[in-house]
């Protein structure tokens, strides 16, 4: 097409992103159901931070593995997710009508994906990583925002891993090696969060 | 999440894909008008030379502008195209249900897209290039695929631009600076075609 | 390593970059001799034009072709440059101490180098390209530029093709389809240019 | 330039690379002793594991923070680096002539730079990482070449960390993570590890 101005949107009210990763999943891969145990342990904190963002302003963003599924089928893929095992897992974390949605063919959410040009567009300079899980996907993807100069957030009760050593672990390592910050959501002010993104 | 073992998909029969580039549109920008005119005396050229690369099995892949539309609604994007001033020419364009399809931010079928990921998986050798519009995003995508060492054909029958001379020019230009091939698509021998990517 | 901290550098004091790609050459490639021919025509229009922008602050980024050295040798690969036919169009050219130097592997100076993180680092917001050629290394790398927001000014006295006619084609191009300001480095004034970049 | 023919090479004799990243520094960064300490105790290990990778035609690559410098000034960062205070480290490290030398900006050996290139025109198959440090650089290049489908050895002899302990979780995560092979050096069956390569 000729000019892309069409696809342009406009910048985010704060400066800041809450992405979701992974949470529209079956959990029928290997380690599924440990995943799922630890999963449901946190899912009614992310619930809840999830609503603390959306109040203030910071868009919220899915990105979500695409299970091998290759043809965008957003809703075939939710609807699947909803009726398995972990659908009680699924079901409140839904994404709203104005959240945005973006399938990653791999670990990390920046890896062929159009997340960079969202978080452009956005004008984003701080991420808030959250979802599953936090030695892997959360992980690399730590790591892809901190090569692109991104401030960077996990929340160490709105992620797990297989189990709390693991989760521990990893939350450790990212807070040492991609200066992550790993305050717990109950203890971070989105506020206060919000306007350091603004003054940077 | 643990393994992306489950993401894999198995090999193409063969190793040439079919890009179909941007024809899902409303038209709705600047010189639509006279891309639609242009893109209607190529559709059924177009949509005979997909149906004879699905028979011989070369997986179709779209790629299509996002348009803005940050929520993978790939549903709401058809319907809203196919009741816009263009429907004659999307509608015998949609794609097959088992057909790919890439939601893409920019200009390039590969910028920000899982596109190569799934070409690597489907150990794609040559592109096929088709779609809307040749001194654009075909334009583009071509060099993109030439830098990734991919063989692309554009055959000069299953593209357009506003006018005949910037097609031609665009497709001129493609020859000589990426070693593209534009045979339109009626001389174009598939099962040659294939072979010689086979070999390749 | 820990930290990337000691990889940072400066804002640029002005946010616009030139770019001159692809003038270390020994021309020793088919259409060389043509290439040759129209670069001496442009010379020395190309030195005037650096020096006008190193003088006001904008900082020179070269960005050239690595001729399958994965070695690094700057140096290696100048001394080369300067010894084969092209000599008298290199030496005029050679990088100042100051200047950046990236090597590209393929044809666009963002495509697997670390342009972009530079560019992010110096806080550019817009791009100034020049060198070789037209049609091919600068089409390709002011696409990419457009996709990633950067204005982007192509002068047309301060590059080239095999011809004429290919080089106003490709600049007739650029100006179309990527929104690039063609306009001769003789008539550009760059305060003006940098001003309305620092507006941006 | 037109073509990119010249810039091409042939395949390596066999399908396995060695990367050793890192290793040409002035260790003049926080934490710069106590990793130059565990260093010092893998030199050896090290250097012996290059000399057998070469040995059976494995090509090395080095991939080396530029440490800011963005003029690809490659002897004068191995002088300075020679000079500093690890300089009995970086001394019998030092790339051969035949060695592979790819500068990187950030982290990830991958990150903006020509390594997948290179890999492509060289067909890599299967990539052995070392060097400074385990938990950081190669962690992020580890979890990168798995997302490219490589398969990856990271010996647990051939690199290091800020303590032992921070060095052994960071390899476990990958074993566990990215499904890496953590064999020490000293038990690698080269030959082995080739075929295999080669197999698949």
């Amino acid at each position: 097409m000729g000019s892309r101005k069409h696809a342009q949107i406009s910048p985010s009210p704060v400066p800041v992103a809450l992405l979701i990763v992974d949470v529209i999943t079956t959990f029928g891969f290997p380690d599924g159901d440990e995943i799922l145990r630890q999963a449901l342990l946190m899912r009614d904190t992310l619930v809840k931070f999830k609503a603390r963002a959306r109040q203030i302003g910071i868009p919220v963003l899915y990105v979500n593995d695409n299970f091998g599924d290759w043809r965008s089928e957003k809703e075939i893929l939710m609807g699947r997710c909803l009726e398995a095992k972990g659908g009680e897992f699924v079901r409140p974390l839904m994404p709203d009508s104005d959240d945005y949605f973006i399938l990653k063919p791999m670990h990390s959410a920046f890896y062929m994906t159009p997340l960079e040009v969202l978080l452009r567009h956005l004008k984003i300079d701080a991420l808030i990583l959250t979802g599953l899980t936090s030695n892997s996907c959360l992980t690399v993807t730590a790591h892809d925002a901190n090569m692109r100069g991104l401030n960077i957030y996990v929340p160490r009760d709105c992620s797990c891993a297989r189990n709390f050593e693991e989760h521990s672990q990893a939350l450790n390592q990212l807070g040492k090696m991609a200066g992550v910050n790993t305050t717990p959501s109950t203890s971070l002010k989105l506020p206060n969060l919000v306007r350091k993104a603004q003054r940077s």
